[in-house]
């Protein structure tokens, strides 16, 4: 097997790191500090017209899809990323019925978007088909979503997407690499513009913001960005193991609902979804900023 | 510099990953995964009586201690760990005079203690002098609570200090390090028992109390111990990026107060504590667990 190498945070496989049978796989921010992870089996180490894509196995974690070289789901990172993404504005839009991913590959998000009875019609936007077929083969706990006649699915690049097409959506979901590699303009404030045009009234957009800790000024300028579109614009956080520094954060914007007074909780209690993650309570708490967090979006 | 290696959580400290110039230190978990730090400079590498004390550098988190082979402390973790072990019991805590921390060697919670001019007196109880003279040497912003004349430092065996003395406290913080090494006892439930004896009638507690993702079985065993003797007895957690998984726990336990309707904001207010991670929303937010720490309460 070969080395694992990107040019996005220069994940690295070492061979023979402690003896010559034992592979690691490493992923580091600025090149001096992140994961590493020991890897049991390589089930796959590919190339698609876009990427990198790599499902690598780890006793602790599970299976783990790395895409462009970063890691992205895991068996057991315990879903918080997608549930995060796909529940939190979900309960807080009145009534989502149309809903539109941009990215989310790995089909973790469309799988909980499709826990709702409410969406009619759940579009992903995936540019790589390559993704959504490897998740499937290795990942068939995310994946289910997929068998949803409610859920249609579009290879085409988001962007493209988002600035073609009429109709209009109640939330749209950002669930995307890093602002390095393929998604690098679906983090610019004319594709958020463009967004913000495709949602309805009531519309609430989630898109993944990285690291709080690591990634300080893409926070900062995707804040301004959408503060600038958007009337209600809030970042989010959640514990998830297997990104860069171990705590992620979101962006909450809407057209109108408030992520916190407009939550229905009377709808999270009538459901009774099954989550690893989320739970009305860690709903609530992902908007708590800790102070070093506040003075990013200063 | 040899290589850096402990008998728990196998961190290894490896030469020529890239090439021979470069030194990683990397802190594992069943020895599969973990953190890995590219390590600038080792500024100190030495052993007291009872562990390994090494002080390293990283580009990005600064310096940091480690202990045991556990990283305690860095200067760049925006300090939310002994936040969140500090303010959390006291700001619950009607009229928190009496203080005693048992471990804390680094002095970081001593020092966000000492923010309290409520506090008349803060006891601290290290084992090992020579942790407290590195962290004096290395982390003066941490340590500068060792200058204040309420602090009162002994340097004995926690157990012993808990069984043999008589004085009471309103506050008691076990600022230990993981529960395989030298404060293995520490963890047990005749220890959480005479801690409890210690404390006045509205006497509270705080515990590290290791990863909701790394150590489960060791957080269900504290919990149960501490639900039998406390009448009060909650899980809280923060982000901690130079910890296993970059997820923490604690637990907040007491004789009274509770650590939602007892927490005294208006203290927070008027105190304006310079904090990095700690303010009432992340307080509060502490508490909301996701559901898959839930679970390792049931």
């Amino acid at each position: 097997m070969a080395n694992v190498k990107s040019n996005h945070g220069k994940p690295v496989v070492v061979k023979g790191m402690d003896d010559p049978w034992n592979v690691w796989y490493s992923e580091l921010h600025d090149g001096c500090c992140g994961l590493t992870l020991k890897i049991d089996r390589v089930l796959e180490s590919d190339r698609s017209e876009f990427q990198r894509i790599e499902v690598l196995e780890n006793r602790f974690f599970g299976k783990i899809l790395a895409l462009y070289g970063s890691l992205m789901v895991a068996d057991n990172d315990h879903n918080a990323y997608n549930e995060m993404m796909a529940h939190v504005p979900l309960f807080c839009h009145p009534d989502p019925k149309q809903v539109l991913i941009i990215g989310g590959g790995d089909c973790g998000t469309l799988t909980e978007i499709m826990k709702h009875p409410e969406v009619e019609k759940c579009t992903m936007c995936e540019l790589d088909q390559k993704v959504v077929e490897t998740a499937r083969r290795h990942f068939p706990h995310l994946t289910t979503g997929l068998d949803d006649s409610r859920a249609r699915l579009v290879f085409e690049d988001g962007q493209e997407f988002i600035h073609s097409g009429n109709d209009k959506y109640d939330v749209i979901i950002l669930d995307l690499s890093d602002p390095i590699g393929p998604a690098t303009n679906l983090f610019q404030k004319p594709f958020h513009q463009a967004v913000f045009d495709r949602l309805n009234d009531s519309g609430i957009l989630a898109a993944q913001a990285e690291s709080p800790y690591f990634d300080q000024g893409a926070i900062s300028a995707m804040y301004g960005n959408l503060r600038d579109i958007f009337p209600v614009a809030k970042l989010y956080t959640c514990f998830m193991p297997i990104y860069p520094s171990g705590y992620w954060a979101f962006m909450y914007c809407s057209k109108g609902p408030d992520p916190i007074n407009d939550l229905d909780s009377a709808r999270w209690e009538r459901l009774k979804l099954k989550t690893r993650y989320y739970n009305i309570e860690t709903h609530r708490a992902a908007f708590a900023l800790p102070q070093f967090v506040k003075e990013i979006l200063k």
